[in-house]
């Protein structure tokens, strides 16, 4: 393969490239679709690479959707795949915490009903889901009602965040063994039109200035989301791709885990950003430099049909 | 004087230092009271220093009193103090506003009734003070409904703060011309007994991570604070001294505006911090070490009644 970077994949390169891995990791927002709909032409490549014999999973950030929620949408938009191919933030925040930290006791969720259900699922009660509303003043705050199971604080997508929860996480993170994982630290969460609303990455920052901690994070570019597919599958990261939107998550993961890299033109980064990262000079800026781009997934279709 | 930093402050050192300046700086919490008890003597102090021909005043980055609400408390704990010598985050933000920024627009403000009435005595409209429960789902938050006529949000402590009021900054923030203020960073109020709850810095983060901008901030240690009670009253900085409890805002404040620095340990801070950043050998820590310290500013006491 070229071991020049942000290479535009054409032509036999695609075959070239396909032939090289055995497993991809594809983004979902972005890249396979947008909001509700399909990326034109993403279901047939997802449903061709399986059918030519490569294993795909659904590597998301999104915390607000269980391995159940996203299959669904997947066979909704006509993918072909299972709950088992789903690696979303709420199940491996979950996974994390189990096999990873090892948290023996409850988790403070700042989160959605989703995480609450993937905790669930290996184990962990939580406390925290809903809303939190402010009572009291500043005596009341510091004192308020704790649950001495918790163990872990746990903060992802959460509507319902409040100075309430930004509070109770910081009493529970005083205790020196409450640990503090994140899901992730998307600043914003992108929608049509060049719109955005805020992200987890703000709530997560809010927490750790509070607590004057850095949280541990799972999500992407954190290498734990590659590895908690490759340990489950046993993926070799030199015949593994990474497709994505996002120079700063999807590419930086791949290239923190050593997979091959692919940036698709759906989503958020533009070539524009990835020549910039690459022309910077800055060591740490070059993980975010794909090996290949496409306008759109949907350019790998004739490489698979023919 | 001495050239000397961090010497503690007895004996004739006492009057040679008072008689060296003419104006006093005094920040509240923890230096002439600790929630609603005056430090014993602290009454006392000021209003000999008053008595004496110094000009006092009370400079503190908590937003969420107006002028007239210290000056009520003060008088309520026996000190000898008007409104005007009071400069809270409030007032201040309000100043900044009007004589800095020169806003031509509504604030719209994540903070406290006190800084919307300091607004308005300063003739600026808010928009936003109090709950602002979540509602619908992404699509409905951006685009939520927003004030035409805003052209700042203004960030102080705010228990009602929420995702939606964090939306609400950064949609009106995709303005490039809506600028960004904030009234202070401290990221906790300390409480009785080594507790705390979050402070105004988680709240000003959470904004700044969504919007991607840092915030102009007003309160210590910004010059402006100084800068505002200097203007009106014509302090001369070598004759003015800072009296506080905490290094990284009162102390630097004092330091970075070139007046005498007092810091008192009924506080926050402790003299193994300060010894801490003047033996890092750190620049930029220096300016956290005080010239003097005491036990208590009820130390200075029998040098004003002699």
């Amino acid at each position: 393969m070229a071991l020049s970077k942000c290479n535009r994949l054409s032509g036999t390169l695609i075959k070239e490239l396909l032939d090289s891995i055995d497993s991809v990791l594809f983004d979902c927002d972005g890249v396979i679709w947008r909001g509700d709909e399909a990326i034109p032409g993403a279901p047939q490549v997802i449903n061709l690479l399986k059918k030519n014999g490569k294993r795909v999973f659904f590597v998301t950030n999104n915390s607000t959707k269980t391995r159940k929620m996203y299959a669904d949408k997947l066979a909704k938009l006509g993918f072909n795949a299972t709950e088992d191919e789903v690696f979303g933030t709420a199940y491996c925040s979950a996974v994390y915490l189990k096999t990873v930290s090892k948290v023996k006791g409850k988790v403070y969720l700042i989160g959605s009903n989703a995480m609450k259900q993937e905790l669930e699922s290996v184990g962990i009660d939580q406390v925290g889901v809903g809303p939190d509303p402010i009572t009291g003043t500043q005596i009341d705050w510091v004192n308020v009602a704790l649950d001495p199971d918790v163990r872990a604080v746990v903060v992802g997508f959460d509507e319902h965040f409040s100075y309430m929860k930004l509070n109770r996480a910081l009493q529970y993170l005083t205790n020196p063994e409450c640990i503090l994982v994140g899901t992730n630290t998307d600043t914003r969460l992108p929608l049509e039109g060049g719109k955005a609303v805020p992200g987890t990455g703000c709530l997560l920052k809010a927490v750790e200035t509070a607590a004057q901690r850095k949280a541990q994070v799972v999500g992407k570019p954190s290498r734990f989301m590659f590895e908690c597919v490759a340990s489950q599958y046993g993926l070799d990261p030199a015949r593994t791709m990474m497709v994505g939107d996002r120079l700063d998550t999807d590419i930086l993961l791949g290239t923190n885990c050593g997979l091959k890299t692919l940036l698709t033109l759906t989503g958020v980064s533009t070539v524009a950003d990835a020549t910039e990262h690459l022309q910077s000079g800055c060591p740490e800026r070059l993980g975010m430099v794909p090996d290949y781009y496409v306008e759109t997934i949907a350019e790998l279709l004739p490489a698979l049909q023919g």
